[in-house]
């Protein structure tokens, strides 16, 4: 990039907030997927006004930006592979109001998911989408993603929250989608096309979701399965009991062995697999519901149920589930957490391919899903200065797909595409749909500025 | 149309299916708003290879397309306002499956809402829109306008229900979007764009929906007021109070009087309004929830109370809701039903100002609203064939809009632009947002052919 203009942009953000240190430039090179690539520059605005004369200026040079938060998400959707501008939108973390008698919430980008959530409970209320990395992850990236978590089995995903956007254009225009009402069919559902656009059509700075009234109440039930398959088709029975849990997550033997090993918290190590289930509502209809479930896991072979009595006990519980990610990270140098998902009825044959397939390429992994709705987060440990060992690990990767299409499937159901699924995406979409999103992207970014090198 | 395109039009849908009779270009000229056009030819293609080869034609010779089902839509969306194809789905019927593994249906457009519902119903399952039309609204209808309805307020529009759709583009090429799972984040979120398009975009010929665990329990209440604001208070008041009720709907004075003079349910016509709420789910929770709702009820000065003791008389409640329209419709030979929606909390505000301006305009109005979300339909009745009417009840319209948008609101909730909202559109949104719009249609409809002369 060229001097006269790096101290361009420089100005147009103000002092301290533009960086092009090596240890700055470093810091913004890689998100939570595995790949690295410097921008020449990164910036920190503050407010739309600045994002707008960022982008008019990068319009007119033709300069990659690649908007980010926090940098949580999995498939390579902040690295800015053509380097130019990473666009930190962090500091933009104001919560502007939260709105309890709408039941609405307008922030910033830079807002982190759990500030949100404690903003929103404080007032009685409750924002569902709760993305594992919700202590860090921002909305900005979570509206980019459309992100899910353990709760959007019952409660959806960020697009069925989001109501209103400000959105910077690539030629630095400001755009204003949907409103501040729960219905709005109002000209096109362009917050529907930009929920899940990973930076490519535009850059949010400011976000209005709905919010739900709090459940009353919840409970934590953990059910330890000494067979992985039991434990799927536990999952299956629930779903098709008429119970909505709020959360149903299940852990193989690995994931369950690489917890216990760096927190030691007593998990069953013998097992083949455990479920954590929770339910949430009225305080009365829960203890049903609780039954109910109690008696399925039994009829499908649980060795051993664990019902939380009070909430730091369900905590207790959860913990397991929360600390699998990290727990699987301090294995080995490196992870890459896959999200392949499949109609639920399907999710026993899907972990069976996982664990083969694996297991043909020699590969460790640590299997955690989302298991009410299908949503397989396979988490392969491994060492990436090892040639070969990396090798194996891409083409489980490759191996994957396929199997998630044939059983009905989809490549992502949260994580996103990024740089990590693109190679594959001509394998779940048609040359009219791959020709049609393209049009789109052609439209909103003519010049391929906004986080080139990505899915589209 | 030119004779031979005529013929060639007729050759592709095959004998039975084409007609350019009178009585049915008459038939097919008008759907539930005011205004008429006549198409030049009605088609009623079976497939979606049919409807590809009518656009391909269409495509080739410049010829408008306008999508219909079965004409409920209340803003003049199927209105083939420039002549050429109407384009008759009501023959693509089927309900190609209801997974109950996986709480899914698949349908073609042309599957009446009603039959869905009982289709899943009879599976233990549940798909929440229900149009006031769901008795004769089609499925492709309701995701061309992302039909809500009553239920709406606890679950969601149409579009947080759509999982996949098969699209026939503008030049006849058939796109996939999405896929079978609840959780799918694979390239941009085409069927979030699609969704209420008014078939500018495309049109549906195959429609994936996910289902949900059909309720176990409902009740119903009702609460007659002698004053409309205390009404719309006792609304707030329901809304603030962690209660979200599957249905909560308001009636004016004027619609009670509709009901009661053409179908004599005993209504009270000396309460200046009555709500109708529905709670429904689990019904040891019901109880509970019920006698909330009824102190609510009781502090915000609900002069009468009544609680269904069964579903028969439940049904006899709703039955007042359910006639309203009709019982409007008789009173005068027109009517136009309005969709402005404002923030719930602004809703008793909204309320006074369309009270206020059709006494300023000398129309009767009769307002039902789903009251729990901020969507009003003020239902204006008049005669069409009085020129100062006519125009009077169009001024309203015109008047309306900067009230709905002053408190916070938007133009449609629910029914849509069409032709009926269009002059508005550049009140809500602004140039960029126009821009953006036309950009996209554009792209999708180069020449122009899908349901030209609508809101973009």
């Amino acid at each position: 990039m060229r001097y006269e203009i790096i101290k361009e942009l420089e100005g147009l953000v103000g002092p301290g907030r533009a960086s092009y240190a090596p240890e700055d430039l470093a810091a913004y090179s890689y998100d939570a997927y595995t790949e690295e690539c410097r921008p020449d520059i990164v910036l920190f605005p503050v407010s739309t006004d600045e994002v707008s004369a960022v982008m008019k200026t990068a319009y007119r040079e033709t300069i990659p930006v690649t908007a980010r938060g926090s940098g949580t998400n999995l498939a390579g959707e902040s690295v800015p592979v053509r380097g130019g501008i990473a666009m930190c939108l962090t500091r933009m973390d104001k919560i502007l109001s939260i709105d309890s008698q709408n039941l609405t919430a307008t922030v910033q980008p830079g807002v982190v998911n759990m500030d949100l959530q404690q903003a929103a409970g404080k007032a009685g209320m409750m924002y569902p989408p709760d993305p594992a990395s919700w202590a860090v992850a921002t909305m900005g990236g979570t509206v980019g993603t459309n992100a899910g978590g353990p709760r959007t089995l019952k409660y959806g995903v960020t697009k069925d929250y989001l109501l209103g956007l400000t959105v910077v254009l690539a030629d630095g225009a400001i755009l204003q989608t949907g409103g501040r009402t729960i219905k709005n069919v109002t000209g096109y559902n362009l917050n529907g096309l930009f929920c899940g656009s990973e930076g490519t059509l535009g850059i949010f700075t400011q976000i209005t979701v709905r919010l739900i009234p709090k459940p009353q109440a919840e409970r934590t039930i953990r059910a330890d399965f000494a067979n992985l398959e039991d434990c799927s088709d536990a999952v299956s029975a629930i779903m098709a009991s008429g119970i909505v849990p709020a959360a149903l997550e299940l852990m193989n033997r690995f994931a369950i062995r690489a917890v216990e090993k760096s927190f030691g918290l007593g998990l069953p190590v013998d097992m083949d697999g455990i479920l954590l289930i929770q339910v949430d509502g009225n305080p009365t209809t829960l203890a049903g519901e609780v039954g109910h479930i109690e008696r399925i896991l039994r009829d499908t072979g649980a060795v051993n149920i664990i019902t939380a009595e009070d909430p730091p006990d369900a905590e207790r519980l959860w913990t397991a589930r929360r600390y699998a990610g990290p727990a699987l990270m301090r294995l080995r140098p490196n992870t890459i957490t896959e999200d392949v998902t499949v109609p639920v009825s399907n999710l026993t044959a899907m972990i069976r391919k996982v664990v083969e397939i694996c297991e043909r390429h020699r590969i460790q992994v640590g299997v955690l899903a989302h298991a009410g709705d299908g949503n397989l987060h396979p988490c392969m440990v491994f060492d990436r200065r090892d040639e070969d060992e990396f090798k194996r690990v891409r083409m489980v990767c490759e191996d994957l797909v396929p199997e998630a299409l044939a059983l009905g499937g989809t490549l992502s159901g949260e994580h996103g595409i990024g740089i990590a699924k693109a190679p594959f995406l001509k394998l779940e979409m048609d040359p009219v749909a791959l020709r049609v999103m393209q049009g789109i992207k052609d439209y909103f970014d003519p010049k391929g500025i906004l986080n080139p090198g990505k899915f589209v």
